[in-house]
């Protein structure tokens, strides 16, 4: 599945919907997760706050209206929690994945409870001590971003240390936002390497300190987009940066990866694997 | 469903296993949202990257252990797109939610064509131009956090205005990192309710310019949180600011929502929909 919607779709694109009485997050999640089996490309329409009858009758016309603009049923994805509105979404000319209804009779049945049939998780979430750290863990990444403050660092779950551009900053934010971890990020720098010493903040916290590393060609062409034709983006001085940063690394004891071919998703998976932060239940 | 684990689990709590070849996410997320509609608390465990038939096994192998341990089998949501790993974790003693099997058949026969069975969406993800486009519009975000910086703002999707501490960063950064969004975001400061107007770059891009703001109450406790006793947290100065930030939005024609009993995933969810940046299908 390609997820551009560049160049034109060709006009025979089938649509997908992804309709929820919340976010419509978990839907297009998972949607993307099948769709992206099949190398087709698809027009994608988010339906979110689906939680009226009102609003459900008008869900199930834009359905309907797909299959007359593209002579084919649309695919709809749904995470609609309470069965009224699930209904009236069903009775739309669609090929319908119902995520909820598929899922929660079968777990009803072995939990021996009925569900709650609560509107989605988000509501009311903002008051939860949850929704609560994950802000807190946004705010302390960022006040904690590229070596900015060295102040709680006690406080921190995780401490990500590479070479300026090996990825640092979005993997923090993105444990932050999705684990509600709080990740400080200190840039490995030339005067580091040659003190051949961390920055002097670190050591007492060296149990949670996750290296990353990148190949220095990578580097080298992330820097050049930033200063092209700099010192700082030449392949030397990237190749000379990453080994010193690699040395250090290895002498410290510090595990690491290289992130260079790598998305955010999957240093983040691998970085909570192996740290195992004390707040977290895996 | 409750995600934290303090006060300890009781013995008796169930285990719910995510079990994935690429990170794991989209069975958590999937899972989260259907086990919250159960009043139970469940000990959860991620299994990874799990790609290779070995690993397959020795997952198989934890999943029967929680069976001796819980005394009643695990809760197994998975996204493994081989059909051998997927076999191999059916084996296990366990309720088995399978999100792909489930789900890839019936569409291989809607789309009349064969799934690729490629490992996860996150694999290559990394040279994907919608990759890209998150990374690129997570540098934006924070460069262009609380007014940092007014160079570039016709590059942007979204400008976020409001009060400060009215939720403005955590949505920009969700939006960048979540949709590939370039959301700059700009405190209004009594500064600007002195002068009447907003900050002075805004104006030409007012089109893009979306507001967020918050009860009285709600700032002055956040704000309290910060700088405990100060005029700037004072529920006197939080009415002038909120009110007057109001007046200007009123005035500006700029739409807005109050960020109050939001969270960053809705408050993002409706600034797209009103929005609806150009290079998004909708």
């Amino acid at each position: 599945m390609t997820l551009e919607t560049r160049p034109p779709l060709p006009t025979s694109a089938r649509t997908v919907f992804f309709v929820s009485d919340g976010t419509g997050i978990t839907a297009e999640t998972f949607g993307h997760a099948v769709l992206t089996q099949f190398e087709m490309r698809f027009r994608q329409v988010r339906l979110p706050f689906i939680d009226t009858l009102d609003k459900a009758y008008d869900a199930k016309r834009k359905i309907n209206e797909a299959v007359n603009t593209d002579g084919q049923r649309p695919i709809v994805f749904s995470t609609l929690v309470k069965h009224d509105l699930s209904q009236v979404i069903r009775q739309a000319d669609g090929m319908h994945m119902d995520l909820i209804q598929t899922f929660v009779a079968p777990l009803e049945q072995e939990l021996g409870m009925k569900s709650t049939h609560t509107v989605g998780r988000s509501h009311n979430i903002v008051d939860s001590e949850e929704y609560k750290n994950r802000i807190e863990a946004i705010n302390f990444s960022l006040a904690h971003d590229d070596g900015q403050s060295h102040k709680n660092l006690s406080d921190a779950d995780v401490i990500l240390v590479g070479v300026s551009r090996s990825g640092k900053t979005p993997t923090s934010l993105y444990l932050a936002m999705q684990y509600g971890i709080k990740a400080a990020n200190y840039p490995l720098i030339p005067d580091d390497f040659e003190r051949g010493k961390l920055p002097s903040s670190l050591p007492p916290f060296r149990h949670k300190i996750f290296g990353l590393s990148i190949t220095p060609e990578r580097l080298s062409e992330i820097r050049h987009e930033r200063r092209a034709g700099s010192k700082y983006a030449s392949i030397e001085n990237c190749r000379y940066e990453v080994n010193e940063a690699e040395l250090m690394m290895k002498r410290e004891g510090i595990r690491w990866l290289s992130s260079t071919t790598k998305s955010i998703e999957e240093i983040a998976t691998t970085i909570l694997q192996e740290i195992k932060p004390d707040r977290r239940d895996y």
